[in-house]
């Protein structure tokens, strides 16, 4: 049991119903249900969004993203042998906050008559918008307190709506998000892993693995996030056409980004064996890196390529790049955030300049470009600040030897304690040595 | 191994084979496919609802219903170490019985040329009567047999379909169910928790808790019913935006709700650390208490400001006021619905009748009042009724030392049973002492 | 650690990549999105399809069906000890893979102007094509390689593409695919495993059984398959009321089948008790059965009596014929498949005889009986040739002591052996008698 201060007898409350309270007064003041009426939303993402008649044609599409916000994110950090309560549940904790905080910030740059006026579109948007929080999550996940998690998710998300009006206002085209998302997300995490650096860890700690069961509870966020992906890529593309072909693209740059990663992943690792931590994460490559070109007429097998350049990129970042990140730059990035939403976030920016240039969608390559700068910009120079924000004295974090462990934060059934501690192959001889 | 009678060998298939065989006799006399003509049955829940033109409108909306019951339900309650199987597996099994007879019962209410005409509307309120008996089968999660949950379906959802009626007759409002499902469910188990009260767990009982893993396959039904309580809370409400608006209250109550729990959970707990049995159930709380205003102008804030109330008496509940239920009434609550469907079940029914006096809504408070109170005088006498019917000898039910145990009714791997034992420290260490 | 070759160190990844150079340029080739003109694909299952005017009406459909492939069928297949892994892992390469190539195999029977156009349509197709796989890859579950498993694919997916065409020519009607799907993926799977018959796991393998989580694991699979049932059996039903009478006839057929295989199972289980093998599975069987007569006006009791005695025949051939099978006819079925998709699926190509032959949908009965007998000879013809195609030299198969084995294929957590051995009474006791 940790002798130091946690935040959690005081402090997290008291933050946590001081936010929650902010946020019913700036819902009081600002937030009304959309009645239909003097639209200015499709601005923001797809200069062709044309509003649905029916204000519900859109909640298949957000109940699918949705799945991938809470069961998603949530379960794929669940790989962590002693850290699964904290995953999922501190990932619906900074999501359903960030989604609040996502539907006003998002909301000040669309006001209509001075409000925010609340549609299925909107809160499909405040969701993507803690998608953010939820990628940086991962790069300081189990090293950081639900205190400095919520003060990211403040940070973060006020952060990602200025770069997101901004990328509108380039009038660049990112429908799926590869870039003011994904690669947002993952170097916002990874400057403030940067911040973070613990020496102490760089031997490893003896909870930074998995066990059996924790990856299997890790293949529930991962299926997940791969079949609702199409959904994530087309949830505000103009309904129609363009938005079949968002799913079709997503649809097969997943299923080429599947095997290409298997390939690899066992061409890598020893004996030609599979490594879960790939499966977990580079088959959703993917997914990240045909975003931005979704709604394009990239065809069926330019998707197909994309997805099979990300699983290869991801698959090798987590085998070769992830360590170095580690030993050389002091990147202690737990999920391996670069890989998996990072580098193919980048590749989906680029492959989205190339097929601007192309005409395959109307635009300029100069403002997609301007657009992963200003996401990559924000996102380094953001999540620096914020970084160092999260290190203030009375922020603090878990000490080193209490990393990556549940019971910091929660009550943790006693068996699993004495169970944990079965599975120690020297504990467990000495006792019977006894 | 249990050496009493566990009604398994002859009684449950008797019973099982018999009630099914009732059931198809009754579906072919009254049941037909809805032919989209001669519609009646809109006057059950909402005065403004009007049939979709496509008969497939709402078939979105009923699967997200159906992951609710079978998935929701059925995970939440795995949380005890020993009972995974009885909970999903006879969550299954009672959810798919009473759906059928749900079907019927709510059918002779709402008959056309004295046929019931099978819609995904009728469906979706099959899925809904179900979940009455799935709330009150967690008040008696591990104390009953599944020969006596059968009895208690079939009584349930008959008393259900009657105060669902009169509620119907009263012309008062409850899209969201607040009182007619959550309310009378919760009270109606409590009800029969009492009678079937048992001095011997009155100390505990040393599988009426969880372990890690039981607690991560629990968050799997928190995560799945917090998702899609929206459309639990909007299916029948007239389409259009009085659909959206329902969605929109019930996702904001559900993320205030979610920051309040936790928020509360550290302030009681221990060091301020969090609890699962808060996260798991008080998460979930908003989605009940803005059940009823589900489809009502109460403003977003509104409905954030009764998740945020929703989300700290139900924490409060688990702490303060099970332990006295327990102790001082007898009602032993297994998974405590009190907290999660009884007290925010009524907070929604007063939340309704203020709102109705506030004329958020057409409709008169007194009849909302009525609702309130006919949901929670049937479910206290149904409920009472049922239990002392359930405690008949010949429906003998576990004894108190096989409480909680799979083993009574499943063949459960050997393994698991070694496993267990395993867990306990002092046998473990009595082993290494040999 | 086995030394014997795995093919996974070079032959995997070679077989894999090359595999999906040849999609990626097959697609270049000939597959093109929809652009909602010159279709012809509605010969395919349903004369009467009418192609909707939104290309999306089917996307929530689709996602249902997106479901149950990879979190449906990965999961069921999770019930091994050892084996989490690959049932999950090795399900999705399969499906990622197999839906790119049934997409191709699919197509080439309809092309329009000499390509394939993607429609929702065609994906959900292409995901039925991979079910037969998947169906197939339970009954040698543990047994194979995934060297194997992909040529498996490969060579399945071409015979289920000429054997659905030529039931489309007889004018036979299989809209939930009982025949097509069900049956053919369960007999090509049997032919398989008879080819590969083990003598030496005829006294069983340590492995080949479950613990108590991973059937808890199990019962994700199974309970999502279960519930998005109506939407595989009705996805590609003529819009409107023939749609919702396929939804309905499934939600009915599969509750009903529930409550037949709780008490069967229970009737000839040792004490009454329900066996977790026969609730994963047996519980579905209804959804099979009802699948030829998903559209057609069989009644909803009808429904119901379809599913009640696919629930009693799947039940009482776990417990009875299969073990018959294993010891007789050499056919080792790990997951029961001739159970859950082989019996049933024949069942439901007798009541489509039946039904049609009573006229509740317009055809010949002849001609159903034609498609009944040709998916079962495609089924056993070419699955003996392909298992002879996987039992050659160059693509070894794990020796008999590695059967149901993770750790030859994927790099396993430490801990899970260790605490594998932990979970062997003897290897306990010897280590506490030390």
């Amino acid at each position: 049991m940790p002798a130091y201060s946690t935040n959690m007898r005081i402090k997290f409350p008291i933050l946590a119903l001081v936010l929650e309270v902010i946020m019913i007064i700036l819902f009081s003041v600002f937030a009304v249900y959309d009645d239909g009426k003097g639209h200015d939303h499709d601005s923001s993402n797809s200069s062709h969004h044309a509003e649905p008649e029916d204000p519900m044609n859109l909640y298949p599409m957000f109940q699918d993203v949705h799945v991938m916000i809470f069961i998603g994110f949530g379960f794929l950090m669940t790989f962590l042998k002693r850290y699964g309560f904290s995953s999922v549940g501190v990932n619906l904790l900074l999501a359903a906050f960030g989604l609040q905080w996502g539907l006003l910030t998002q909301g000040f740059c669309h006001l209509t008559d001075g409000k925010i006026k609340i549609s299925i579109f909107k809160i499909i948007n405040a969701d993507f918008s803690t998608a953010t929080v939820l990628i940086s999550f991962g790069a300081v996940l189990g090293k950081t307190s639900p205190v400095q998690l919520l003060i990211m998710t403040v940070l973060e998300i006020g952060i990602f709506a200025i770069n997101e009006h901004l990328v509108a206002m380039f009038k660049a085209t990112d429908v799926g998000a590869s870039m003011i998302i994904h690669a947002f997300g993952a170097y916002f995490g990874l400057a403030v892993a940067r911040v973070l650096y613990r020496p102490g860890l760089k031997n490893g700690h003896e909870n930074d693995g998995s066990v059996y069961h924790s990856d299997m509870f890790a293949m529930i966020g991962t299926v997940f996030l791969w079949m609702f992906w199409p959904s994530f890529n087309s949830a505000i593309v103009e309904p129609g056409f363009p938005q079949m072909t968002a799913v079709i693209n997503t649809y097969l740059s997943l299923a080429a980004c599947v095997v290409s990663a298997y390939a690899v992943s066992s061409l890598v690792e020893h004996k030609g064996k599979l490594d879960m931590v790939h499966i977990q994460n580079a088959t959703l490559a993917g997914g990240v890196a045909v975003g931005t070109c979704a709604n394009m007429n990239i065809g069926p097998f330019g998707a197909m390529l994309i997805g099979f350049v990300a699983g290869i990129i991801s698959t090798l970042g987590f085998k070769y790049l992830s360590p170095i990140l580690a030993s050389k730059l002091g990147i202690q990035d737990t999920c391996g955030v670069h890989n998996l939403h990072g580098m193919p976030g980048i590749l989906g920016g680029l492959a989205g300049i190339v097929a601007v240039a192309l005409g395959k969608i109307e635009g300029k390559a100069s403002m997609q470009a301007a657009a992963l700068a200003s996401s990559l910009g924000f996102a380094l120079v953001g999540g620096t600040i914020t970084g160092f924000i999260m290190k203030l004295p009375f922020l603090a974090q878990p000490p080193d030897q209490n990393c990556f462990d549940d019971s910091i934060y929660w009550e943790v059934p006693e068996e699993a304690e004495e169970h944990e501690e079965s599975l120690t192959a020297e504990h467990y001889k000495n006792k019977a040595e006894v």
